[in-house]
C-alpha cells in the first residue's frame, strides 16, 4: 500500500519556510511499512491543491495533506478539497463546541474569523486537535483515504500520531512488517563506520544499512522487511549486538535518545552530580541537559562565565592565569572546572572555554579553538580541539563534546 | 515566468532525510520574481520520475531536478531524463575529463563506476561542479528548459548560484520584479493581526499579505510584484509603516533579524550591559544572546540556578523566601534579579522562575507558571505568566517572553 503527502503553503514554494511535515510523515510510514510515492508541495493556490488531490487519488490508497486550514483568507485547503473530492462544505458542530473549549482553555477571545475553521467538507470526520484551534479531517473517495491536518508542525506531530497513524494501521495487513533501528554515533566519519562494517554489510543481504548524518551525529539505521515480528526483531538485536562490538563506545545511544539523555541516566544511575562552567558555548549545555525532563536530579548548577570579570569572582580564575595562559586555555579550563566543582559540591565540574567566531581567533588560537576540561575525584582531565564551521556549528560541536567526555568517563569508571 | 523543483531520492520519499534543495531553490528564485508551482519529491523510481518530468513539462518554463547523478546502481536520474525527454546517452567528453581533474584534485582513485556519470542525454549541455565529482546538465524541450543538478546541498548550492540562476536570469524579461519584506511579530495570534490589519489588506491590492506561523512568533510577510523597483521599495515601505503603526510595538524585528539580536542592539546602543539568572529556561536564554556574534559586549554572565542551594548560595535567595513563597515566586524571581544585577553590576538584571513540566505542577501553580523579573535602576518589574505546552515549548516560550520584556523596557526608557 502506497502513500502520497501534500504541503500547502505559499511559505513553502516561496521557500520562506523550510517544509519538515513531509518528512516526519513519511519516516513514520516507513516505520509501518507504507511506502512514501510522493511528496508534492504546492501554494495556496485552490487550482493546483484541486490537481494535485485528483491527481494522487488514481495512484494511491492513503493520501496525507497538510497546511492551510488557518482561519485568514489565503488558508483555501478545506475549499479545495470540497472541490476535488465533490463535497459540499457544511459547519460540524462537535469542531466548533472544540474549538470554542480550547479558546477557553488557552484563555484567547475566539474571532469570528475561526467560525470557518469548523466548516469541513460532507462526510468528513473530524480529527481532534488537542494542542491548538483547527481541527482536521479525514474523508474516502473511492478506494483512497485522505486526511487533512494542520501545518503548524506541533499540532500537525500530534494529531499525525494519535490519531491518523493507527487509523492507517487498522487499514494494513498484518502480513507486510517493516523494522527500523537506529544506533547514533559520535566521534568518527561515516566512511570510518562503512569500512569497519563492510564485512557485517555484505553479510547480512535481510538488513538494509543506511548512515544519515545529522550533524554532529551520524545514524546508522538498520531496516528489515518480512512477515514474522519475532524474527524481525531478534535479527536486528543479534545484528546491533555484533556492530557494537565493533565500533565500541563510539555508539552513544539507540532511536530517539539524545546524547544529553544518555548522560543523564548514567548519572542518575550512579547517584552522581554536575556542575558545568560555560565561556564559549554560552549556555547550550545547561540548555541541553535541563530539555532533559527530571535534570534537577543531578544538574545542580550552571555558570555562563562570559567575561573575564565573571570567570574571577564566581570561579577564582586568577588574573595572573588569565595574563600568562589567556581565557581561552588549558589552565582556565582546569580552574574552572576544579573550582564550579568544589564550590557547587558536586561529583562532577565540567568546564569549556574557546573561541567561537566569527572574530577574536589568532595565528596560535584561530577561531575554533576550545579546551574542555573534566573535574572528578581529585583529578582533572582537559582536551584540546580545533573546530570547524560557523558560530553555531562550534558552540554545537563543543557542547557535543563535552557531553561526550562526561559520558566516557562515566562508562569506563 | 513559472518553475517546478523535482527532488530525487529514496532517502527522502522514506522519511531519513530532509531534503533542503527544493527550499534552498525556491528561496532564490523568488527573489528573481520566478514563481516556484510545485515542488515534487520522488524515490529513485525510473516511471515515477519520467511521469514527473513529463507533467511538469507541460505546465512550467523552467524545471530544476536534484539527486540522483551519482555514481552507484539506484541513481538513475539521467535514464529517467533521456527517457521523458527522448534522447538518447552519450558520453560527453568534456565532462569525463573534469570528472577526472576533480578526482586528481582531491587525491582520491576514479572507479570505473563514475564513468557513468559522464553519459548525458543528446543535446544536454554540461553544468561543471567545481566541488564535486558529479556533473549537472541542462536541456530544452519544447518550450521549457530543464536542469539536473547533484543531491549534494553543497554542490547543488554551488553549481545553482554559479551557473543556473544566471542562465535562467538571461531568459527573463527585465519587467518582472518582486521583492518581499517581512516584520517579525510576538505577542499577539494570528487571527488578532488579520483583524487589525484587515482595512489595510482590503485597501493595499498591489501587494500580497501572508502570515507564517513560526513558533513562537509570527511572520508577516509581504510581497509586491511589478516593473519599477523604485515604486515597489517605496510603496513596501509606507504599507509597512502603517502596520507598524497599527500594530505598535508587538512588531520586533525585519526579515532575517532574531529577538536576541535586536536586543542585543538595543543594549549595544545603549551601552547598557546584562546579567541573567535562569531557573526554569536551563540557559536556553543565556544560549540565545551568545548565538550573537558580538554579544560579549553587553552579557557578562548568566547563572543557572537549578537547585535551592544554587539559589541560596550564589542568589541569595533565603530559605525564609523558599519556605514561605517557594522557589517558583514572584519574590524568588524578584530576588534573583536584584542580586544578579547588583552581585554583576550591570545595567539590568533578568531572572526567570518557572515549572517546566512535566511533572512538579500543583493545583495552585500548574506546569507552565513562570514569574520573569526585570531589574533596572533600584526597580524591579515582574509578570506571572501561564504557558501551555510541553516541556521545550515553556521553555521557548519563556526565554521568548524575558528577552521580549528586556526589549520592551529599552525601547520605552
Amino acid at each position: 500500500m502506497k502513500a502520497a503527502i501534500v504541503t500547502i503553503g505559499d511559505e513553502l514554494c516561496s521557500g520562506s519556510v523550510q517544509d519538515t511535515n513531509g518528512t516526519f510523515m513519511a519516516s513514520h510510514l516507513h516505520t509501518i511499512g507504507i511506502e512514501v510515492a510522493k511528496v508534492t508541495t504546492v501554494g495556496d493556490n485552490v487550482a493546483e491543491i484541486v490537481d494535485t488531490l485528483k491527481s494522487a487519488q488514481q495512484k494511491v490508497r492513503f493520501v496525507l495533506v497538510t497546511g492551510g486550514l488557518g482561519p485568514t483568507v489565503d488558508d483555501i485547503t478545506t475549499q479545495a478539497a470540497a472541490k476535488a473530492l465533490k463535497r459540499k462544505l457544511s459547519l460540524n458542530k462537535q469542531a466548533l463546541k472544540d474549538m470554542e473549549e480550547q479558546f477557553k482553555k488557552l484563555g484567547r477571545a475566539m474571532s469570528s474569523h475561526n467560525v470557518k475553521q469548523a466548516y469541513v467538507p460532507g462526510g468528513a470526520t473530524v480529527i481532534p486537535n488537542p494542542i491548538g484551534t483547527a481541527c482536521g479531517f479525514s474523508l474516502a473517495k473511492a478506494n483512497t483515504l485522505f486526511f487533512f491536518l494542520p501545518g503548524v508542525p506541533g499540532e500537525m506531530k500530534n494529531m499525525f500520531v494519535e490519531t491518523v497513524l493507527p487509523l492507517i494501521r487498522k487499514e494494513q495487513p498484518e502480513t507486510s512488517i517493516v523494522r527500523s533501528h537506529i544506533l547514533k554515533v559520535f566521534g568518527k566519519t561515516e566512511s570510518y563506520c562503512d569500512q569497519m562494517l563492510s564485512d557485517t554489510i555484505k553479510k547480512e543481504k535481510e538488513i538494509t544499512f543506511a548512515f544519515l548524518p545529522h550533524y554532529p551525529e551520524i545514524l546508522l539505521k538498520l531496516t528489515m522487511r518480512g512477515q514474522d515480528r519475532k524474527h524481525i526483531e531478534k535479527k536486528l538485536k543479534a545484528v546491533e549486538r555484533t556492530i557494537k562490538k565493533i565500533l565500541g563506545d563510539i555508539i552513544f545511544g539507540k532511536d530517539k535518545e539524545t546524547l544529553e539523555e544518555v548522560v543523564g541516566n548514567l548519572l542518575r544511575t550512579r547517584g552522581s552530580t554536575l556542575a558545568v562552567a560555560e565561556s564559549c558555548t554560552g549556555g547550550l549545555i545547561a540548555h541541553r541537559l535541563t530539555n532533559v525532563p527530571g535534570s534537577s536530579d543531578y544538574l545542580e548548577r550552571a555558570l555562563v562565565v562570559y567575561s573575564n570579570k565573571s570567570k574571577k569572582e564566581l570561579l577564582k580564575v586568577s588574573a595572573a592565569i588569565l595574563n600568562r595562559s589567556g581565557a581561552v586555555s588549558k589552565e582556565t579550563a582546569e580552574r574552572m572546572a576544579k573550582e564550579i566543582k568544589s564550590s557547587s559540591k558536586t561529583t562532577f565540574g565540567l568546564a569549556v572555554t574557546g573561541i567561537a567566531g566569527p572574530t577574536g581567533g589568532t595565528t596560535e588560537k584561530p577561531v575554533g579553538t576550545v579546551f574542555i576540561a573534566l573535574a572528578h575525584g581529585r583529578q582533572v582531565t582537559t582536551h584540546r580541539h580545533s573546530f570547524y564551521g560557523d558560530r553555531e556549528q562550534i558552540k554545537s560541536m563543543t557542547s557535543q563534546h563535552a557531553l561526550d567526555m562526561l559520558r566516557k568517563h562515566l562508562i569506563e569508571n
